[in-house]
């Protein structure tokens, strides 16, 4: 397949990566997280997280959501999230199917809930016939590409915790919200008061990883079994684990994040050359999300595959990876070029 | 962690697969197997299970097999199938958590169930304060090492099907139960009848690679979006496919699974020069069961780790996997008789 | 309890009602919907709804509407309503934790679905990644006390069909509904499509009946079975049914109905001496919505039990019932303009 | 219909209970649990089952039992049960499909669990691969017409404790064992360290009613949001509060339950008469188990409606009721005869 801007989980896997998978494939190890790479990465969480977090390694993006949902939520509970979440829109009914709860959605203009966003859906509180606010999920970077500074993830942190509820952050690209706000993962998750997190590493050069990381304890009750249940438990744990070890100890995280974002910002930037291409939200991570005339994304579609966010505006979402390159960049807007001029012609 | 047979999981990754993985790592693919990689998987399953055979891609074997009873099952609905099935003791409830649906468990003197034992479960047809059996289980080989032939399983899907019921087979270990019946993986399912099926890899040479194999077109109906839902769904699935593809063109499906099967008769010939160790099952696969006296089993666990089967009759299992060696059995046996020198002394 | 305008469920039993109780308490009767009175009533049903017609008796609203979502959708389904639909804000999340669906939720200015409201829902047909839409759910009369007309649901249930979609009608008040409109029951659900009906009666005069009619026989497959897994089979079901018998074939269903409407006209039109009373939504059905100054309501709380609608906008229910009187009525402005007087002094 | 043996739910309402039913028909009263009839009731159950004792009004007995399972269980969690019990094999499954839970079987001679039963089940503690075992569930008097005596339960009671488990009892004939054994309720629940009960009057009389006592203050947690969400929230709840008022109050309850058990036993010591006619379990409440000659019991059908219960034996079960006469029951024993003789001849 043509290389292209589709997703960040279009490329493959990161070199050191694949490396640590290599290394772990000697011997014999216990299955299902008996093994000592799994002990090791686990404190090695704790040295990111802080000495009370708690990781499950999981399968993907989803389990991890559910998995923390299923922490937080019984089913008669609600979470509160933006529209525009993954869990509301890309999971096929997961947090449904598997937790039995609500969702609590609110519409926002740039995927990100506020403290007055969520207030919209706080009541109901001791009232039987609706379903129990309990958690507020945001998605750090949102699936928009923009970020929560650390003072707007304590205000949600906050807000929540005085209504006895929760916050849950779905971080699966956490390490380009990192890099772009010049912090540690500590610093935007557990200090900020965040409950429980879904760590990902499969979009940043990861074969495959995912994990529910626990960061307030009073959540940590019985997970090992839920986590079982819902099909999410790992036998070869050992090779889930070698990635994570790999992908924090040796800074691909931050390499590849880096570079990502940059790349985003380059396209960015080549944009600008192209007044017809409306870049319609702030450019903060690793994605671009962009305006165009329907028949010259339609065209483009020849040239490379990519998602079209939404069909009513005809905004386009194009991802960078951490192996995207700056001819990659160029191709593309060489590309859209001449796509519009055929449109202008 | 010392070489062992504490599970067939144990193990590492065959070279052939790590190859395939390898050479999958390039350039960009289209994510939830929309890529080549799984295109030509695909189609290596249906030459492989027959031409309507059509596969998807799981996680686990927990996650193929609730993904089996789901196309099988709606809520009302029930499985039987044998005391000692996987689905029944060894997945924590996920059926009746994903599914929602119940299992009518049969006991059985050697894992396998028979017409006339699942008879005892099919009464209350059309009786709505009864669960309505809905489709037959069987696990092969076995749990406890036994193997199904052609003729037996053909017999259950008859059943089956003489009741508007389905025959799935829990195939976490089917390359076993081929090389060990001297059949095609199609001659053992699709034409005895088999109508789903869970292919399981992980257990003889992956990293991760388990499927649901729906031989029976009537139940494929609407399972890619319960895939989904059930956090079943494999981004990267490039790098499950290419597994699959290289452990079924290169052969080493069948070189493993003769391999591991070859170790278990030596560790099952081995233990005849010690009569204190009782072998309670036939060795027909990959793994030994083995009574032995309480203080000696307890002792060799400072030697091995392995499972206790049934802590009320004194009996463990041993696998063996597709890098056990001669050595490692003449040492476990090394091992096992000095331990009940000790017990005697 | 002092009477009030609280909800339609504080009145009691109607007379004929309650006859009818008392006539079928003779001798014993088969359980579970065997028996003559079920028999019987399932037939009137059928001259009521249409031949095709098949009624399952429930025992509330929540548990009629989650059978009736169950019959046309698995989990990895969606069903489109309003925004202030019951199923989606009063039944604390029963359609996520009994079907495991999804609602896609509408806003809407008066409580009811358009098409071109429905259409923003109907997208992703076929995208793994999103539930998949299977049902609109309209509310006859919606909520908010405001009626379809049989255009406006034919409207939707073309739509519905059109993209291999169910309509659902909930329909705890139809009997308010169709006397309004002035129709039969068949003519407002079966001759404009719908597909399943919630048909309630305890609102209106009965002690305890409600029913998922299916109109849709597609649709009637294994409800009998999944009525008992979810808890909603009666036992002694000939009482039911015999609420049900004297409800239809007495007239009491529509002498109550034409009552409640009335007295809630009556309600509305004695409003208009209040000028600071703003009747928000349109009297149509049994309810009237006011818009009062805050102290107000919440000084006439103390003189009456009633819900506050919308704590943003100070908008209160008052529902009117089978026994409503006039008396009543009087007394309520009467307090009411008390109430502001105290306010303006 | 004919009077007959086939279910104690097969009588209608005891006149105690059809006048309070009448009376609490005046005026209007609050939905869902708030009016009057409900607090008092409510005090009642704390005369009746201790101070500490909190009662959920529901539909049926299979909304108190999955009520009551949902309290002490999570997904993970495991209910040990009889093999003969209620919540298994007349349920349809719903404590699957409602907690998605696990119950586990023991095969019981007479429907009686017992510490030694139990505990074959009370193993996997901690293993993630296993349900955990987490409450003990009996049914009193069991469905096999036997009776736990105060012993008994306090046995099992102290068994799940020391387990960090529950103890959960079925009592949808609670005031049969309470006369059988010369008890209070309390002596038989609360006194015996039970955790929480489903207590039943519609098969004594009522006309519905059911409810789930929580005896141990630990479960009493968000139960009301769930019982909502189960559709088991009843709008006009005055009805049920005030069968039970009566219930109990009146002693009807008592003079019911005497009047059935009595006519079991007559029915009992008539059958002394009849050698072909085997009775198979102890007779101690209103039920008695006969097994009869094949083509006896068939052509007995044909004279009254009751349940063939173990086919493979030929075993009926025969329910006395609040109503049974001693007419009915020389009757039944005239059929019997009857068809004996035309058997043997």
């Amino acid at each position: 397949m043509k290389r292209g801007f589709g997703s960040d989980n279009h490329s493959g896997i990161s070199p050191e990566i694949m490396e640590a998978i290599t290394s772990a494939n000697v011997e014999h190890a216990l299955a299902y997280g008996d093994d000592e790479y799994c002990k090791q990465t686990e404190q090695l969480f704790q040295q990111v997280f802080g000495s009370q977090a708690k990781v499950y390694f999981v399968f993907n993006g989803t389990g991890a959501n559910v998995l923390n949902i299923d922490a937080m939520c019984r089913s008669h509970h609600a979470v509160v999230c933006a529209e525009t979440a993954h869990i509301n829109v890309d999971e096929c009914g997961a947090p449904q199917r598997i937790v039995s709860c609500r969702l609590l959605t609110v519409p926002t203009p740039d995927g990100k809930l506020t403290p007055a966003l969520v207030k919209t859906q706080l009541h109901g509180f001791g009232f039987e016939h609706h379903s129990q606010p309990r958690a507020i999920s945001i998605t750090q970077p949102t699936e928009l590409g923009t970020l929560y500074t650390l003072d707007e993830i304590r205000a949600l942190a906050d807000l929540a915790h005085s209504h006895d509820m929760f916050l849950h952050m779905d971080g699966a690209r956490l390490a380009n919200a990192a890099v772009a706000l010049g912090c540690t993962f500590k610093q935007m998750t557990t200090d900020c008061g965040v409950d429980c997190l879904s760590f990902g590493g499969t979009k940043n050069g990861m074969l495959m990883g995912e994990s529910a990381v626990i960061l307030n304890p009073a959540l940590d009750v019985d997970l090992k079994y839920r986590r079982k249940q819902m099909a999410q438990l790992c036998s070869k744990m050992r090779f889930m684990a070698a990635q994570f070890e790999a992908y924090i100890s040796t800074g691909v995280w931050q390499r590849n994040a880096e570079h990502s974002n940059r790349m985003a910002q380059l396209l960015f930037q080549s944009l600008q050359e192209v007044p017809e291409a409306k870049v319609v939200y702030p450019v903060q991570a690793n994605s671009v999300f962009v305006q165009l005339p329907n028949p010259v994304w339609n065209a483009l579609l020849d040239d490379y595959f990519f998602y079209l966010w939404d069909e009513a505006t005809d905004v386009v979402r194009w991802m960078c990876s951490f192996d995207t390159t700056e001819e990659d960049i160029h191709n593309l807007i060489k590309a859209l070029k001449k796509r519009l001029q055929e449109y202008k012609a």
